[in-house]
């Protein structure tokens, strides 16, 4: 039982609180009707983790923090250092250690089967796909450059090329990437914006780093960019040398091109040609991305200001008389308010299945319509059935919600706010009464099936139920006695204005 | 009662004519069914001005204007000055003068609390909360730089930073075009290139300003970008200075990069880095910007075109004769005509509650239809019903309405144009009759269910009413007496037709 | 009468010819529901020319070709003449008695009150609009320079600025592109390039003519961007002038910068800035006016290749039999290419209103329908009621149409192609029977509400016209008469078959 | 008959195999409704190949990879070539010879006749369509230069003119992008970027060439953009000459411009001013393409994000307890995950007809409704048509899927899974049943029309299959037999709550 509880956990754990893990479904969806045809294993074997334990998680997070150290110190130590020295070369190993521990632990943790969907948890197949896939240069990657400087040939540049076998690891930094944009904890904006300025800081670092290699290594050192623009350039100091590396990849990155340093023999060339093409690419793919924010950052307010305009257009086009045309604007701003607060209510409730939105609806509004004269003594059932029907609403101050004489559609309680009761006789306007919050009204012209007798005006900011007249029918045709109950409702409260009336 | 009616004019105040306050909602807007959860206050406190008051609005966009004139000066007086001149420094002491009257003010704005939405004018939380968020940097940035350089230490380069500092007041244009994106009273793509622009032209004053300042305090001045294309750089006039170093600032921006200026140090170097990466970013946004733009602004006609294409080729496809083509052609440009022209019309209404669809439709069309025969002598409920179930079409010259034969679905008023009646007999079109203004045509296919038995054919450009047949049907059912009105009206007026014809 | 006929022609002809008249229709639309209010005139008077008029038009269109040639020697004798020669001054001068004709014409043309949308015929007020609007500068850069250098005081360069002011009739192409943009008979994209390469040619021109402007007369000819590369430029030929001047304009405006050329002097930094700034909205506008185009290039394959990935994935993910996923994809093929095609059927017929499209299928289907068996002896009434409910549809090869056992929703008559009914017993298919062209099938089904009989499934490329039942059941519940011959004919011919399974 | 057959299989391969024909249709479909217009020929003739034959298809794909070859050769040789050279010249003209081939070939394919849409296979009209067309540009381009240079007079520089004629070749490289595009064995994205650097590389190899050319061929070769910046530039090596063109043609492109390398004479400043105005599209049509598939790729991403923080916000806002924003969020991530694993089911379901839809839910649930107790001994026509309307979901774990009073409107079978039955009385919540795989529940609910009864609360991740309460009984009335069944199955089963309950 407690094991089963456990599994559930888990589970739960995938959906609601571990956004991150889009991965974890493929496990548990099993095929459309696919009762027997799948065979999922309930737990996990003994000794073999879940790559969706939490504690497994933030091991991988903290290695990602390592691998930032490694992209930044591989190019470095390839294009500067000839050989490790103290500082840098000290904690190279002990970041090492981290991912030859790593490499120990991917053996006992479980992995997702691409084609079955499976969970995998055996070892043996475990450590058969590792092998497959990526331990070779996991280990190789891993190797301390002054083991590989003691086994290989000595004229071969060890050291430089081993350095940059680490970039290896940059994959996990590109799949971290891929799941924080998925994860709702983290806003998208800055997670595309951090991975775009990463790409490119990583570009311009590794770039210069190899410029500098390339002038570094050439037989005759006027003959280099730097070299032909600085004598004796390996003298100067290592922050010049890093810096002016730099200043040149990105000046080139951003296609400015000063034109103060360029490459001058075949081989700078050569280099410069394949940067300048991935530069190309790299520029459109900002370019394009930061475009795709801009559009979808911007749509909602270009969508108010259409509908904005339209209106106006609409409204001076016909010459509508100018408490219409405010009725109208008002009620648009209003609407793109609501919505821009990040409630757009109605399209999130509409997303949602009919039980878990009868649950909100019934949290947000029952005890309300509970104590509303017209349903005094009806059953739960109904009041629950009426409760998931009910539409919650904002209107703005002195916005007609009833005209007199419409034809009966709707009946509304009023929740915060003020309407007004308006009779227009000969012309003229008057108020004839005022509704209270937790009242009721349209109700007459609603169950009597006869023109609205007022026209309803609110006096302030208004937040309304709205409930339509066909759905309020069905539900009440099919509990009799509780309709009876609320005709009783409507006659006792109504009987003067009724018999006046003949509903 | 005067203070209640003060407060509603408020409130529509925020609603329809100030529509820069998007703020204003938050103090408002209740939670969803919340009657009892929230308190909020009716009215300020005395001594607490509303940030949504019109005299402080004028006063914060009168500030905005001294920020422009600090966006110039600041970083032009850090640059090119080192003590402060005649002119400027007056202004400079004028202008913080404001900022300071601004600080002393912000103690009495009301401000809205983010997680409750209520306006708070509590005098001690207002202070409370300035002086947790803004207070320190609102009063440094307002220090004059006189009594900043009699303070401080002397060697300190004083004056320079503490002019700097004011551009802390930026955030104001920030939050100003923010607030104009949403207001309808300026245009949407003026508002954002204005933006596009002033960010730019900021950017290189502020860039240009700041080489300048990097080359005359170096300690070689050959060894800089100017000294090395200009010796002497520093007798040169403050006009050439400026010249040069905006030039040489906008030509890195634009990443064109002559090369006739370049950074020649590390420092200069290292800003350059930094000034080449955000200019990355920002060439990026502009382009996403604009593209925004472009592709909203042309949306509409291309959407046309693609109807019109569409529209061609379906008709040479399948070999239509020309009448058929000319017809679906002129209607679909009339639609997108009516449509480009603002008025969308039927989006417009359908964004609208009934309420205000029905008092627009009652605006518009009630005394037209009131004097069509077929409604006379009916009562007004029924018309006003009617009234709000009509929609308003235009139709090319040469269209057929309505196809003799024709099931009945829809009955139409002419509002204003003209068409024909048109019998078909042995293959012969044949002009029976004509409808004039005010007339209403195919009632009587609808009122008796039978097929049409006339075409009707726009003469010219013509404005209908369109009456749905369900929709109508309903309507009378529910106002029996009305009904046979309307019968006997179409009986007298149609007595021979119909005898002939049989109903 | 022909005075109507004509008007009636002219009104017809702005809508289905001349596409290009977007702004004919202001003229004619009243407000919604403004029978009374507007007070068109119907016939413009004498001597004045509508705008529409295609002669009218041919000249404007001529003049637009002249100001091509402006736009290129304006700028041209700016930078490079001092003053006019022999060939371009006659030329120059003949243009310019275009254009004066055109002044005196305009003052004949009726234009549009953009206010009340009415076409003012009136030449008092046209000629005071005219005034007050763009007469002054039509007539000023009008003036043969001659007479300009003639009149006014010899020191000023009269022969430039007057040149210069010529690029005013400009505001015509941008007229001419806008209006093209909308009109059906030119490619949208080709119009949007055409504008594009436009305005960047016009730019290089201009810039580059201004640069040798101002390097040409500059007091220090060594210390221009001309003389600091190639010293006594002013005795070079002109095609060499010429060419250096675009070539350095275009290296800026493509922001290459080589640098071989750069601004020397102060006023050329000032030039430089404002030409790069204008660079910067240019590029952003080029890329974003592309990146539009190929947005909406590409929409519609991006669109089927995500429908098909969509339907692989599920048929792969669900393990369908590979029939389905054969019918899946090939339906999917089929719809997309004939959609591509440019037909899109079913969305153009959607936009017409009904009369149109009873129309097109009477033309369409009439006599096919006419000659169903089912439908022998009908009135022409029905068949033209139920032929405008039919839908065309292609089906691929092998696919099914009705699946035996399943609920009648629909019948069909076979077009063109072929299909099997097949029977299934015991799990064997059976061919039972073949549909030729003009047949129908599923109207046992249809009319008897019972399972089909058969599945039903097409040989090769089939077309089909699809009737609903429940239309088909209301038209014919509304001619009872027909209805009882439709049952007729059903019965007669499916006496033996029906017999066996009892309707 | 085999014939047919054959053809029949041939229409079967354009559809549903051979997805790169996009032509193919064109030979098919008839106009809508034209039974006799048309006159397709049911087969080709002998001797002539359909364009869409299979072993054609290859000789065209293997053309296209002789064309990779002379896109870069063709332009090497005009540029860095007097005269042919031994290995280049010796595959020039094998490589000539196969496209010799082609042309011949040509005459024997049949065509698609663009206006009537059928393929002609008559040999007269394919040659003097092909004489009218592209025979001339064919033949031309594969003659081989050897005997170019022999007939045509010596000054004449044949050889790089006529290399450069064979880049005609490439119009089969476009043709082969547009045909993958539509392919849906291929990746979009893959197509359109390996198309985008196609483009880019042939640009910047060509421009290299032609630049090289311009410079070797110059009569003083130090007034040319490589003779400026290296003296006997001729004498260097093969490498080092076309590494340098390449260098310079890319640093263009990019708008890098170093300025190193730049153009001196008039007629390379003639031709980088046509470069750098291609350039300026081609980098606006890069970005362009860029960011349409950056926007299309991120769509999906950006589309949940936006929901889940509309969801967050309203329950944020509305104080929903804890239990609930939890459902909420697990159902909207359950939902993003489904579809974009590709599923879509909905969608992908929606858009095919409905006999396809039948059988995909036949093949899918039949056997799992068969063996339902509800269903025990109805019809199979019954099941089948009740299969056809059941829609499949996932629920995530701990959701409601029936609230306890709710009006009933669905039911649902259970799949995979497990879910709780709760009653909820005095507040307490209590676990009375548990439904097993392959269960009905929420049948009393629909069949009787009262309130359900329970809560039905999922336990784990869970497939169920809904069906809809007006479905059901619409299908059930139709079979009123089968009705009675279910009933009978019904009240066995519940008798002992039912009677408690009454029914």
């Amino acid at each position: 039982m407690s094991t089963n509880k456990g599994k559930e956990r888990d589970e739960r754990e995938y959906f609601s609180k571990d956004e991150g893990s889009q991965y974890s479904l493929h496990g548990i969806l099993p095929p459309l009707g696919a009762t027997a045809r799948t065979n999922r294993r309930a737990k996990l074997s003994r000794c073999v983790i879940s790559p969706f334990n939490p504690r497994y998680r933030i091991w991988q997070s903290y290695l990602v923090l390592l691998v930032f150290y490694t992209a930044w110190v591989s190019p470095f130590e390839f294009g500067f250092l000839d050989r490790p020295r103290v500082p840098l070369a000290v904690i190279d190993n002990v970041v090492n250690a981290f991912f030859a521990v790593d490499i120990v632990v991917t053996f006992f943790v479980a992995y997702l089967d691409k084609t079955t969907y499976l969970l995998i948890d055996n070892p043996q197949l475990i450590a058969k796909r590792y092998a497959k896939t990526w331990l070779v240069l996991d280990i190789v990657s891993t190797i301390p450059s002054e083991v590989a400087r003691a086994i290989l040939p000595p004229h071969f540049k060890t050291y430089g090329y081993f350095t940059i076998l680490r970039l290896w690891r940059l994959r996990r930094v590109s799949a971290m990437f891929a799941r924080l944009e998925k994860d709702r904890r983290y806003s998208y904006f800055w997670v595309r914006y951090s991975k775009l300025i990463c790409v490119t800081l990583f570009t311009v670092h590794f770039a210069g780093c190899i410029f500098y290699f390339l002038a570094a290594h050439y037989r005759d050192p006027t003959r280099t960019w730097f070299g032909a623009a600085t004598e004796n350039f390996r003298e100067q100091s290592l922050w010049v040398r890093y810096v002016t590396s730099m200043y040149w990849s990105i000046v080139t990155l951003t296609s400015i091109g000063y034109g103060d340093l360029h490459p001058v023999n075949s081989v700078e060339m050569v280099f410069d040609i394949f940067y300048m093409l991935f530069i190309l690419g790299l520029q459109a793919y900002l370019i394009g991305n930061m475009t795709n924010l801009v559009v979808h950052g911007t749509a909602r307010t270009r969508q108010f200001r259409d509908t904005i305009q339209a209106a106006t257009g609409f409204a001076q086009r016909n010459q509508l008389p100018e408490r219409l045309q405010e009725q109208m604007l008002a009620h648009l701003c209003l609407k793109f308010r609501t919505d821009s607060e990040g409630l757009q209510q109605q399209e999130t409730l509409d997303a949602l299945p009919k039980a878990i939105r009868s649950s909100i609806s019934h949290f947000l509004f029952y005890s309300l319509v509970d104590n509303v004269y017209l349903f005094r003594g009806v059953s739960n059932d109904l009041l629950f059935q009426l409760v998931s029907e009910m539409k919650a609403e904002y209107i703005p101050p002195k916005e007609d919600i009833i005209l007199q004489n419409e034809a009966p559609t709707e009946m509304y309680i009023l929740v915060t706010g003020a309407v007004d009761l308006i009779r227009k006789a000969n012309g003229v306007e008057q108020v004839v009464g005022v509704v209270n919050t937790g009242d009721v009204f349209g109700e007459i012209g609603v169950l009597c099936y006869r023109p609205q007798p007022f026209t309803v005006r609110t006096k302030r900011l208004t937040q309304l139920l709205r409930l339509n007249r066909t759905a309020f029918l069905n539900i009440v045709q099919a509990n009799v006695g509780d309709g009876t109950i609320i005709i009783n409702n409507l006659l006792q409260a109504n009987l003067q204005s009724l018999e006046t009336n003949f509903c």
